[in-house]
């Protein structure tokens, strides 16, 4: 089997595990809960990449006791270097037949190497959010990804945080909402199953669940589309922070990204992006802005938001089999799809 | 024993025990680690005040299985009705011997029973942060207080959080610093011990433990005091967010509260007063836009900070003692003191 190549997309709620021949072709497929490791520890987060794999061997009509070429693993949460060295080293030991080699890659750049190999902006916003920047020649330049105590503006948990505490803030007098909060908190009290602010204590504190919290952004994107002011104003302002993440790493970007026909490609990845027309009255208003500032006047033309056809765990295949000495092949063109544009001056 | 009443003043990061005769002597007292059972669960939360209770029964020439007559205990997180009947209930199983009668309330009530029982504000910031008014009459009204994930504002942990945020966005480029970030970054380094932001990402998750990231204040106040213009601004600001607490809860004051000699009388409770030079020019400019402002022009004429020269523990064991059918003299006098007085128009 050493001419099989598996990958793993794994998220702060689902993950997924792709196997893939030489030539890209999809051998088998898994899914799978969270594989954060930050969020749920390493033996778990270990356990689970595993269980996808030995499952997705099965799907393929493989022998499960052969272990892989590659297995190349684009992970939330893998960025630390300590870290990713010690997830590998008990991966080997506790799971001997799984593959050959291993590769640890961080959720951005997985995306980034499933959706193209000349570089572009990924901005994640699922159950938490990232941006990276990725040159053509390879150097990379980050914003956020720290995680919900430290970051993750614009994610899922970040947007049912803000909705929550407004009703919070606004109970106890200490900042007046923006709108009226009867929705959100009904909607809150629904999804969360209790009758006054105190319930939510738990939710905060002794059972938290990053993707359960995480989770109440649907219920605010539905109140949203049912018109909500308060729900639409959540959204627009993750789609300002979001923007403020691009805006962060544009200055390290080199020309080629920039000057490209269809201006900065940005990768949008994550579940949130699935409410992108709630997000873009407050993320077109902070690029378009930043366009004028004097950093960027005449240098930013426009932006194309760009979404994955495919998991990412093809970008981690891929990049694993590179690192083993061999390669997938990729068709970018079919992995990832134009959804919005942007020149400045005029917009489609 | 049935004459001796007992309090607890359990906090984030310290407790206390104190043994009271009803005529308001300290019999006996003993310290402890953190109480706060959201933190630490209710198991541990449990074993700490029991410990500390048989260390001050020893301490104070008693019998450790002479139940006292009733515990009165003055809690950070003892809200929540369920969670406070369930600590009771358990406490009661768990430990028969301890106490007759026991009664939880919150660490700001049983502060507020210490220094007065007349009412007034109390504004906690010590590893966390709360405000509640409490009128003469014995109505409540709170702003605050639901821990580190949905407020804090202006506590020990939101201000190192508030400055190692800072760090993280200059690095990230997502927010220019008000202020150059080299000497927090550094302290930073020091005292979390590591080498790089990535180095933080433990002790924001796996290796969290909110007293210790709270402690990170200390050196601020330290790099405060020592000039650093980013130290004073975060203590500025939780000044600032401070004094909007007490502004929160001000319109619910009955008049007898507003209309006294030294004005609005501010229990200021937790380790991080002990720096009001800091959070002065913040807190002040607050309260002085407030007293201008249309809700409370003409009512609010000045205020008054207090701070415990007693444990809130007293207090603990005051309404604890009411609650079981007795009482114990308290010296408000001696318990409390004046450090600052504000008249509009006038500050001393």
């Amino acid at each position: 089997m050493a001419s099989v190549f598996g990958g793993i997309e794994g998220g702060g709620t689902h993950s997924k595990a792709v196997l893939l021949s030489g030539d890209g072709k999809v051998l088998g497929e898994a899914v799978g809960p969270c594989t954060n490791h930050w969020l749920i520890g390493v033996d778990k987060c270990l356990e689970t990449i595993n269980e996808m794999v030995q499952k997705a061997k099965l799907a393929a009509g493989l022998d499960p006791n052969t272990p892989l070429r590659c297995l190349g693993m684009s992970l939330s949460g893998g960025e630390q270097k300590d870290a990713i060295d010690n997830l590998i080293a008990v991966m080997k030991e506790r799971f001997p037949h799984l593959s050959e080699h291993y590769f640890i890659t961080t959720d951005a750049i997985g995306a980034m190497a499933t959706a193209s190999d000349r570089g572009g902006v990924v901005l994640i916003s699922g159950t938490g959010s990232n941006c990276k920047l990725v040159n053509p020649d390879g150097s990379q330049i980050g914003c956020g990804g720290w995680g919900h105590l430290m970051g993750d503006e614009g994610s899922a948990f970040w947007i049912s945080h803000l909705a929550v505490k407004t009703v919070f803030d606004a109970r106890d007098n200490l900042a007046a909402p923006p709108h009226d909060i009867t929705h959100v908190r009904k909607a809150m009290e629904e999804y969360f199953q209790v009758s006054d602010l105190m319930g939510m204590l738990p939710h905060l504190y002794r059972d938290f669940k990053k993707s359960f919290f995480a989770g109440f952004c649907k219920k605010l994107a539905e109140g949203a589309e049912a018109g909500d002011a308060l729900c639409r104003h959540v959204f627009a302002e993750a789609g300002r922070v979001l923007a403020k993440h691009v805006v962060a790493v544009l200055p390290a970007a080199q020309e080629p990204l920039i000057s490209g026909e269809l201006g900065v490609p940005i990768l949008c990845v994550g579940s949130v992006w699935k409410s992108w027309s709630l997000l873009k009255p407050g993320f077109i208003e902070v690029l378009d802005k930043a366009a004028a500032s004097d950093v960027l006047k005449g240098r930013f033309h426009g932006y194309s938001l760009l979404i994955l056809q495919q998991s990412s765990a093809l970008g981690g295949a891929c990049l694993g089999a590179q690192r083993s000495g061999a390669s997938v092949n990729m068709d970018y063109g079919a992995n990832a799809k134009i959804f919005y544009q942007h020149s400045f001056g005029a917009s489609q």
